[in-house]
């Protein structure tokens, strides 16, 4: 039987978690809706919230209510535990299930995280983001007076240390080096290297490549030296959607499981990510 | 409060076990036992099986049947699927967990290799080991007549493709290229490029590091290039042994929640693995 999946938002996110239910058997696309159309006709098993992070909360906790799973890719770091915290109970109650945070970092680099930690508990792990566009660096660009356009590069230096590269359009009549001081001072940008550049077009420049490289060195019992590396080089939202289908797939086995609440990725079994045939799945990947 | 471990098999494996417990605060070593001990003597909560991977369905059979949860790594890939059905009903009968092939590969690498597949479920894997010795065809070249000791090192040639570079210490008046002949020809080296080497000690050459470069270049929705790659060099026995007890953490959690049965690697959410709280740990690593 397929997972009845609708998508709330036809954002980047939207339309890609489009295409990977389109080729994935088990899925049958339930719908796409926009965030200001009624929730109330939102039929489905699970509901891919590809809205504004910031909007995810609401629409997450108004579905669970309805017995409806969820997935998103909340990404602010910090208060992905309190969204959990929020939306257990919601879901508890309604014998519902979400799957939260679940993209690449936060989502599957956040597994790759866990599982290090646990083969090699101690030692310290960097993930090096990029190069790639940081959503939140562009918008904060975007917000200082005199930038019609802009593009934030996030650029890994290693050890967890970023180069901001910003690519700036200057509104007419704007002054680069106004633009650039105040740029420079935003809490955003302070605390990193960043080189301003000003473009003649934005557009020119778009790209939806990213990046990452997790290393960890660290401790098995008492020997030392134990390395590891993940790297990706990805199309993000096509990487994003994916995880999200994969997720959705995940919260719909959970509640066939009775197993209702909000859960993080590193809180789901890897095989519960894939379709198919268990004793397949276990010869081939084990 | 914490587990109590008991291991059975006091060879490499088994004291990298020990070495892991000793560091681990929520682990409690109840006892280290011979394979050829009375297995009822054992009084713990979780054994470590580090016994010869032949061993380890009837004494996990054994420990099961008295309720105690076990942990193993049974490396013989086309016998995984197998295992886990065994151990199942006698699991579930008393209401016991076992989690088998918890090692590198099986284990942390199936976890890695699922978690592509669920990402960018289109694509070939290929998983590339070494350089590092590779037990299998370490015994196979000992079995070789006029080879009084040998040493069988896997060096990864790229696409899953492994060169085997096989050291021979010679048995006195043995004939190095009718040794060579009869290596070459045996099953386990026929199929792949080989060399043989006589050298005057392997005791000289010994050494338990390893390596693993695992690549996926896949497909996530419709959109192709997706690529990902997790390298790692190790010791070999520590990491197995930091395994084992990081699949000790989750056996017994998994029975404090009723879930019995035996599983594998990649049906265990990765948060299972780690100690300490669990709210610290999502907000450290998610």
């Amino acid at each position: 039987m397929q997972t009845r999946i609708a998508i709330l938002g036809y954002g980047n996110i939207g339309k890609a978690v489009e295409q990977a239910v389109l080729v994935a058997e088990d899925m049958q696309l339930a719908g796409i809706y926009h965030h200001n159309d009624n929730l109330d006709a939102i039929d489905a098993d699970v509901v891919a919230l590809c809205t504004p992070t910031r909007e995810v909360p609401a629409f997450a906790a108004q579905l669970l209510k309805r017995g409806i799973a969820t997935v998103d890719s909340f990404d602010i770091h910090g208060q992905i535990y309190d969204l959990r915290s929020q939306l257990t109970p919601i879901a508890k109650e309604h014998q519902a299930v979400s799957i939260i945070a679940a993209g690449w970092d936060p989502g599957s680099d956040s597994m790759v995280r866990a599982l290090l930690q646990a083969i090699a508990p101690k030692g310290i792990t960097y993930t090096n983001f990029g190069p790639g566009r940081s959503m939140g660096h562009t918008v904060a660009a975007k917000a200082i007076p005199g930038v019609k356009d802009a593009l934030s590069m996030t650029i890994p230096l290693g050890t967890g240390i970023h180069r901001r590269m910003v690519y700036v359009e200057l509104a007419p009549d704007a002054d680069f080096a106004t633009v650039e001081k105040q740029l420079l001072a935003d809490d955003y940008f302070a605390h990193d290297e960043t080189h301003v550049i000003p473009v003649p077009s934005i557009d020119a420049l778009n790209n939806v490549a990213h990046g990452v490289n997790l290393v960890r060195d660290g401790v098995s019992g008492c020997t030392h030296n134990q390395r590891f590396e993940f790297n990706m080089t990805i199309n993000n939202p096509a990487l994003t959607g994916q995880v999200l289908v994969a997720c959705a797939r995940a919260a719909v086995r959970m509640r066939a499981e009775q197993r209702h609440g909000a859960f993080t990725m590193i809180e789901i079994p890897p095989i519960y990510l894939l379709p198919g045939d268990e004793e397949q799945l276990i010869r081939s990947l084990v």
